[in-house]
């Protein structure tokens, strides 16, 4: 009865042997996604995980139930969990969007599934920023986006020697089709290899290349020319008035495959080229009335960012925080006749926003204290009778070695520091 | 392409008109779980939503399965998306209890899944808060617990007036059961039957009782008698030392139908009697073992609050908190020519942990600053050309109209109150 294949347990740090995916470090990444979305004003939405498997092949073609998590449920509904947010949320859009103020500006970060075959570092979920704008055709929305993207991987500790976006136009590469006279019908064709050029031999490329009318060698000359239309040297000045320039840089060999992109791409990569993409996106303004059945139109671009390949380059980065502290306060419990008095101290501690731990049962005072430090705990606290009779609160910093009393109620106080 | 019945869509508010599930109150419910299942010392984890469906036939028998959304993945393997977590939790401890101190203590907010016949107001899926302590027999963890779920909801501000925790025991019933010469082949059904008093007539419970040997005089007279057992008792007097008491009491007629409780149970209430039960758990000291197929003993007990009769109670007493302003500082560029320095400005009160907004496009100063009300944003700011032609920064406080002008680098100071 163990997990499926290519699924995730998520454990507390520090990790168990044999286990690579800490529920913290998932908890760091999501943190810093809604922080840094949220300072942005993007609002978080939801939708349901298991959707209509029509919504995946209205958008994609019957080619996409492959790679799904689909059945029949009792109902005989055919149901998938789903594999990408956006025809989620354009169907959520599209439903609501007369009760909102435009642009919209959403973010989600749900659970993704597709069923590939297991492969080593292929996994089966994943979590998925998704941060979209609704509603605003112009450039100045490319670069509001784009800056989100970057000051998420900023907020996780990444800088510009870290990663780079590079940044291209869809609406770019379709003029070079044009003006290089391709073949209509094949510009999905056209899209799809210089997609692939990177990873293809310059024979496989040309081939692919063949049947849209478009030689390899002005492909060539247009990425290395990388020329900027006025639109991404408006993006790219918009980004560099925030002190971002250094982050983007224009790059026609970033092409992405889908069908459904209309202007401006992206997609952003460690310097180093050690992973795969860490996150992409792009303008996509046919996509609401696409997916709404031509109900409603509505410009739009977003990007997701997976926790996968981010998580991998934060580690090797170094940039993984230390998880092991997360208790503030080890009240110790020395005298058992205090135990109910003691356990008033916890409360109020807890109460004033106190992470505390203590022992359950009863426990030698140097145990206790070996425990605490075990849990890597900010301070101790305890009760002691006073020389009057009277309780008093005694507090020790475990860091500073300082050692406070009070009375009981001023617990707030002697951690004040 | 709507959505499949008894799943739910989550908005960001205000809610559109005929939507009733808000992100932002999902949120907050989750944002008060997390924070105070941490005060308490206990860890996140997480574990795949989708589980072997011999995961759960294991630990409740076939007739569970009507009850799932169960299928068979493309590899042939019989799956299902996961009703509760009690069957991950213990495996994952099994797997790892080694590596952690005890007693374990851990938390998560799965979001579960049941197949059920669509009714008005039961879902198919909902969000649940799971506590569990694993390791500890004695009854100061089961006070622990308990006090970790009267917290969980004081944290979202219902009080004493508002819920109740029903208190009970498991092993108090099964003493009852043998003292009153019950036939122990109907213990289970004795229990189903006590569950179920509450809501049948007194035919029908007599009827329910009549394999199980015992008196339907003897079960009201225990009931209503409700002497607490010694460790009921301690749980009470430890509750009370936390001046906690008043959230709990002792009640029979709380018995919980499933099998595998052995001490405790206790289920929170509102006291107007209005909603299903808010939370439940108790003691299962055997559920380890039978999940682990015997291989690791571990004494545990834990509890359960889902978000839907919780999200219901808070909207009725009104502590949904208003989620309409999300942002703090609204840039008002009305001088074009410094679109470019205004970025800046947006991008340093960013970095500075600012939820910011600004109008992507040009736009009348007019209606920058209606939008600016309109997102109820706490300030406005703006550059303005200074007497000496260069750049001064003008801050205005929304609530106290207090403004404040500085350099530029100077917005975090001026938005300091």
């Amino acid at each position: 009865m163990q997990r499926l294949k290519g699924f995730r347990e998520f454990f507390p740090e520090p990790l168990p042997p044999g286990q690579e995916w800490s529920c913290d470090l998932r908890q760091h990444i999501q943190d810093c996604w809604r922080r840094t979305a949220r300072r942005y004003g993007f609002r978080e939405y939801d939708g349901p995980p298991l959707e209509p498997l029509e919504l995946y092949t209205a958008k994609s073609g019957d080619e996409i139930v492959g790679q799904l998590f689909n059945f029949e449920d009792k109902g005989k509904d055919a149901v998938a969990l789903r594999p990408e947010m956006t025809p989620t949320v354009a169907r959520m859009v599209a439903a609501t969007e007369r009760a909102y103020r435009k642009p919209i500006k959403w973010f989600s970060m749900p659970q993704l599934f597709r069923y590939e075959m297991p492969q080593k570092g292929r996994l089966r979920e994943h979590y998925q920023l998704n941060c979209d704008l609704f509603g605003e055709t112009d450039p100045g929305a490319d670069a509001e986006v784009i800056a989100l993207m970057i000051d998420v991987l900023r907020s996780l500790g990444l800088g510009e020697e870290d990663f780079v976006i590079r940044l291209s136009s869809r609406k770019a590469w379709q003029e070079f089709f044009e003006r290089e006279g391709g073949k209509v019908e094949a510009a999905y064709a056209f899209f799809q290899a210089v997609d692939k050029m990177e990873r293809d031999d310059a024979e496989t490329f040309a081939r692919r290349l063949e049947p849209t009318g478009i030689r390899p060698e002005a492909v060539r000359a247009f990425v290395s020319e990388g020329k900027p239309t006025v639109e991404l040297q408006g993006i790219l000045d918009n980004l560099t008035a925030r002190g971002l320039g250094g982050y983007v840089r224009l790059d026609y060999g970033v092409i992405r495959g889908l069908a459904y992109y209309t202007g401006v791409v992206f997609e952003a990569f460690d310097r180093k080229g050690e992973f795969r993409a860490i996150a992409g996106g792009g303008r996509y303004d046919g996509l609401v009335e696409m997916l709404s059945g031509g109900k409603v139109r509505m410009p739009a671009l977003g990007f997701g960012m997976g926790d996968v390949v981010l998580a991998l380059l934060l580690r090797e980065r170094g940039l993984v925080p230390s998880f092991e502290s997360t208790i503030d306060v080890v009240v110790l419990v020395e005298d058992e006749t205090l135990r109910g008095e003691s356990l008033g101290l916890v409360q109020r501690l807890r109460e004033a926003g106190r992470a505390v731990d203590y022992t359950l049962t009863p426990l030698k005072a140097d145990k206790q204290f070996k425990r605490a430090l075990e849990l890597g705990a900010g301070h101790w606290a305890r009760l002691e009778r006073g020389e009057d009779g009277g309780l008093v609160v005694r507090v020790k910093d475990l860091k500073t070695r300082v050692e406070r009393v009070g009375k009981p109620g001023e617990e707030p106080a002697l951690l004040a520091e």
